[in-house]
């Protein structure tokens, strides 16, 4: 475990992380050069297998162990209204993905990923953003460790996701706070809620960022102060999956909020993250822009839980069977020269 | 075997399609709204079962036979130049379907989808378009007959794809034919051709649009003039599976531009089609629109060989295993009441 022992640890971690390995990047685009198609007809999915690759620092890359982590938090903010369901879901989904009832149970048994959900404090919410920062530094701190310490060293690709009634508040408050823009820019429906509850959940982030102005500078103080245990345990996981060499697929609009304080520190620190899909979430788009991530999937899901991270593990599959299964020009006696 | 015995025989058949059934769809939603999610939190997924459902006229739909069917078929308008590869590469490419190199057979086995590959009269390309209709009525009619056989009558899905050198200025022109705007508007740079050549490949379909204005008026004699025995054969296999309450999975450009000239005799004749992908090759995007059509993926992709609509078939999976396993709000103990 890391014994961050300070935000200012934390920083310091998150400016020194390890580079990717563009040998290995290069060798899988050599091989997809000769492969029985035109050359760059598989678009994405070759740059998906260079990416497991370059990432994964060796080639070809594998999946044969692909861990999906989803993490939960509650959150006080939902004391204002801002979210259409109660807050006793949370840990309702938590028990409903033991049972194995949930989306994120069929996706991960179709995908062939092993589940692992990790509850964070649910019985010890988050303060109130609007009252007060959401955590204190040691809670923030123990969250993002609490991640950290959750990714398995040996997988071979991570996804990440989460649930936490009220987090989709914490996340466009995150983003505001990073990129500007205030509510308005990247608070969305969540969950489902009606005109009135959207009113509330703007005029709740709007009211944590004028409250929180001296924390704002700084990313990681940012995300103690306005957003969940669940978003800084995707933060911490995120890292240490940088520093065991595995790739990490992100979920939807607050997964994106969770990692992207680490990019405002870094601007390479979510290279080896792949933006799975595009939420309906209202903010997302914006988000993933300011991010530089170019999501794979565009279907107008909005559940969290990595739902649609585990849709992208399926292409990711895909990509890599045809790298590894296809036959070369010669190995075919397919011509490969022009007319 | 439907004996199409005319151009005027197929066109009665397809102004006579069977309907899907709307209850069955139905049975679907009311069964998505009670699932341990917020209503329609998966998106496009939801509507896929219900797609499905609606199509195969049974609720909850099946997925337990997938077949593909890959058309393959040579033309002769190669010889203006119009495709960087060679005719060779077409029977060669059928060959290593067949040896289990290509990319199309790494994609089958993982999507759990049965490949059947049809090569229609290889070695007696159609006619050059430039210089004479592709196809007389009767090639045309054996080719969609050829198709309307291949499918098998007890699958639950279908994807149809293809594979032949210089097709995309087949359905480039099948595509200006029906919907206007001439070569420049459709024709792109099929496996990858170079700017002289796009220059020739626009010419040859102007010049096959010019000298065929007699057969445009009918989509079906467009279709036979300027189109392509693979592309009468997916025409055909789409007529079939309608009948026989299969859904359809249609691939890439070559495949929609096969299937337009259904939806331009019957609004409704491509409803049980989902279009899999937006290729990268350039006429796919008007031509989609044109159709009505929405694809599921974005992924640069422009191989052919069914393999975008196989990628596509991984998320009808995805989406069906949510809707047979996951628990409703009752069986979970979740509270589906607002906050």
């Amino acid at each position: 475990m890391p014994a961050f022992a300070s935000i200012a640890d934390l920083r310091a971690a998150c400016l020194d992380l390890p580079a990717g390995d563009p040998a290995a990047a290069a060798a899988v685009a050599r091989r997809e050069a000769v492969l029985t198609k035109p050359p760059r007809s598989l678009g994405r999915l070759e740059d998906l297998v260079g990416w497991l690759a370059h990432w994964q620092r060796r080639s070809p890359p594998r999946l044969d162990r692909v861990e999906i982590l989803v993490f939960a938090g509650n959150h006080g903010v939902v004391a204002q209204g801002v979210s259409a369901y109660p807050a006793d879901v949370t840990a309702q989904m938590v028990a409903n993905f033991s049972a194995g009832g949930a989306a994120i149970n069929q996706l991960a048994r179709i995908a062939g990923a092993s589940l692992r959900v990790v509850p964070l404090a649910l019985d010890r919410p988050t303060a109130d953003l609007t009252m007060a920062p959401a955590m204190d530094e040691r809670q923030f701190l123990d969250a993002v460790a609490t991640g950290y310490d959750a990714l398995p060293g040996e997988a071979d690709l991570v996804c990440v996701g989460e649930m936490g009634i009220g987090n989709t508040t914490a996340a466009a408050a995150i983003a505001a706070a990073l990129f500007g823009g205030g509510a308005s820019r990247f608070a969305g429906r969540g969950t489902g809620i009606d005109d009135r509850g959207l009113a509330r959940k703007h005029a709740a982030i709007d009211a944590a960022l004028a409250r929180h102005t001296g924390c704002l500078h700084d990313p990681l103080t940012a995300a103690a102060a306005l957003g969940g245990r669940e978003l800084a345990a995707i933060l911490g996981a995120t890292i240490a999956a940088r520093h065991a060499g595995i790739p990490v697929v992100i979920d939807g609009f607050v997964c994106t909020a969770a990692v992207a304080p680490l990019r405002k520190l870094d601007a390479g620190a979510l290279d080896h993250c792949m933006a799975a899909h595009m939420s309906a979430e209202a903010g997302h788009r914006d988000l993933l822009r300011e991010l530089g991530l170019d999501p794979l999937l565009d279907l107008g899901m909005r559940l969290g839980e990595a739902s649609g991270a585990v849709l992208a593990v399926q292409l990711l599959r895909a990509a890599l069977a045809c790298h590894l299964g296809m036959a070369t020009f010669a190995e075919a006696g397919v011509s490969d020269k022009p007319a």
